[in-house]
């Protein structure tokens, strides 16, 4: 008996330890060199209100964007400057709720938000509130690298894209008669609502159905960089000068090289209550959990039962990718160091 | 033989077992029903540099400070409630760079952000770039509260807060000869420097060597409710209308009942980057770590590997109070349930 509960002992240990190694090794393993994966949002993004045109429009700016970082990773190049020109391609179309596309403050003006974060050295660069230049993304990397902040706003860093050179443009630049629509109806909704108070404003369903529209990028390098970005005109009809997630380290992106890249689109308040990209890495860091995991525990239970809804895109440092959403669709896409292209919008 | 290893085994297992019950033993007892630990910013605060008088001044209205907020605790009142009247007697006092003691941006005006963050749902509200709001915690209060939002700015801030019924007062409220005094000082040193880009201006040891200033409080309130908050007037000579970490959720305010609360106080940028207040949760509850180890490991180990410097109080939620900083000194002060009260001031 004594002997049977000891080889019964023995057994279990040992068949403890070599589960446990395989899923190491399985974790610890390298999917790919270098891979690539972007968002154009996330929200209710249904088949039945896409015409056939549009929904190839998007397909092929996603991979458009998508190839953009994929060649340059696949000639060598840094994930901190394939992130920056694949976002630049979602910026400079109208298709994005970034840049050329960002939607309608209340006050009718555009106010654009972006980050960025580099996983070796967790240097990070964000801007929030500006109002005059082209690319957002660009400034954000700009103040990553050329100034000792984090986090500039508004006016002065307007100022400061001027003195680095950027581009600047007329507000007019990121006038579309889609967006400025959107913001009408969203004000005729308002007045049409019994509680006239900002809540209900808020959590109008018309603009809660709008589906957000930021755009993000993770890229992981030849050398083992990771580098995540994300870019936004922020929500229809937003008071206050209010600021999203987009801008915020933790929340809206994150990069480290020991665990992940994250970058964020959805409801920016619930993503900041609930950490949402600093959690996912903590995940992988604390618990071991593998990126899939980490990334839906995160999105799938903690945000959802905050009433948070959007999602992420994830890439760690083996290359393995996910897309993670509790939304009807993600405008997504990724390619991996095979060149293999995956380009999505609904829900599978 | 073989009786010998399995009894090794089963003393093993079983030894194993109790060592880590009394491990979670010490870690669930509740230490304080109620508590309340405060900060007044950390940096080169030396006693060779101190006046006798400055030390007493610093000392009575941390008591005052910390002591209001006991008040509310003991009689029952809500955390929220401790958090947000305890800083608001630092934010009145020109000690302090917060409220009335705001130090002075590059352009001369005062910029202040704050954060407040309930840890029974999670819920939090935060300002930045605000000029004319006397109470920049009542405000962060007040977007949690009161709008959808989590965080808000300049005009658009000051506009909600005036539809709030918040006190707005003239900029000259702010001015404190001392303050404006340490601006031109920052300036000169600026022109003196060799190199006149911004890096070294912002590297200036004179500035560095100011204390920061902010000001922080958690509390633990009867109900097992934490609430974290923190004010600032940010950095002396700042540009761009930079954002700190004290308006960043996770960065300068966290607070989690399930795990503790913290207000973070040092060298912005750098605790935005290391993610300070969140990662010191995470660590709670992904590694199990205590408070203190959780404060420790963070702060000293991982800020300070970054070139961070600063400091956080926290409070778990049994009831356990921690200072951690890596600076010289830290204004601070905690009183538990029993009333005993701790202020200090140097490294001990």
């Amino acid at each position: 008996m004594k002997n049977f509960i000891f080889t019964l002992f023995l057994a279990t240990i040992i068949f403890g330890c070599k589960s446990k190694n395989q899923e190491e090794n399985q974790k610890n393993k390298k999917i790919n060199e270098f891979a690539i994966i972007i968002h154009g949002g996330a929200g209710t993004i249904l088949k039945k209100n896409m015409t056939p045109e549009k929904e190839k429009a998007y397909q092929e700016k996603l991979e458009e964007a998508v190839r953009k970082g994929y060649e340059i990773l696949k000639n060598g190049g840094s994930s901190v400057d394939a992130v920056e020109q694949t976002i630049q391609v979602m910026e400079e179309s109208p298709l994005f709720n970034a840049g050329k596309g960002a939607v309608f403050t209340h006050d009718g003006a555009n106010e654009l938000d972006a980050s960025i974060m580099t996983g070796h050295d967790l240097n990070a660069g964000a801007v929030a509130g500006v109002k005059n230049v082209k690319s957002p993304i660009a400034l954000a990397r700009k103040i990553m690298t050329n100034s000792d902040h984090v986090l500039l706003s508004g006016k002065g860093a307007s100022e400061f894209a001027k003195k680095e050179g950027l581009t600047l443009v007329d507000s007019s630049y990121f006038y579309t008669e889609k967006r400025f629509k959107s913001l009408q109806r969203a004000k005729e909704k308002m007045k049409l609502e019994l509680d006239h108070d900002d809540k209900s404003a808020f959590y109008d369903s018309d603009i809660k159905d709008y589906k957000y529209g930021t755009v993000g990028c993770v890229a992981l390098d030849k050398k083992g960089n990771i580098t995540a970005g994300t870019s936004t005109g922020g929500m229809t009809n937003k008071r206050w000068n209010r600021i999203g997630d987009s801008p915020i380290i933790g929340s809206g992106t994150y990069a480290n090289n020991e665990t992940c890249g994250v970058s964020s689109t959805g409801w920016g308040e619930y993503f900041i209550r609930a950490q949402v990209a600093h959690d996912i890495s903590a995940l992988i860091a604390y618990k071991d959990l593998t990126l899939t995991e980490a990334a839906k525990e995160v999105i799938q239970k903690k945000l959802t039962k905050l009433g948070g809804t959007g999602g992420i895109i994830a890439l760690d440092k083996y290359g393995n990718m996910v897309f993670e959403f509790n939304t009807a669709g993600m405008y997504r896409a990724s390619m991996d160091d095979q060149g293999k292209l995956n380009v999505k919008i609904y829900k599978e």
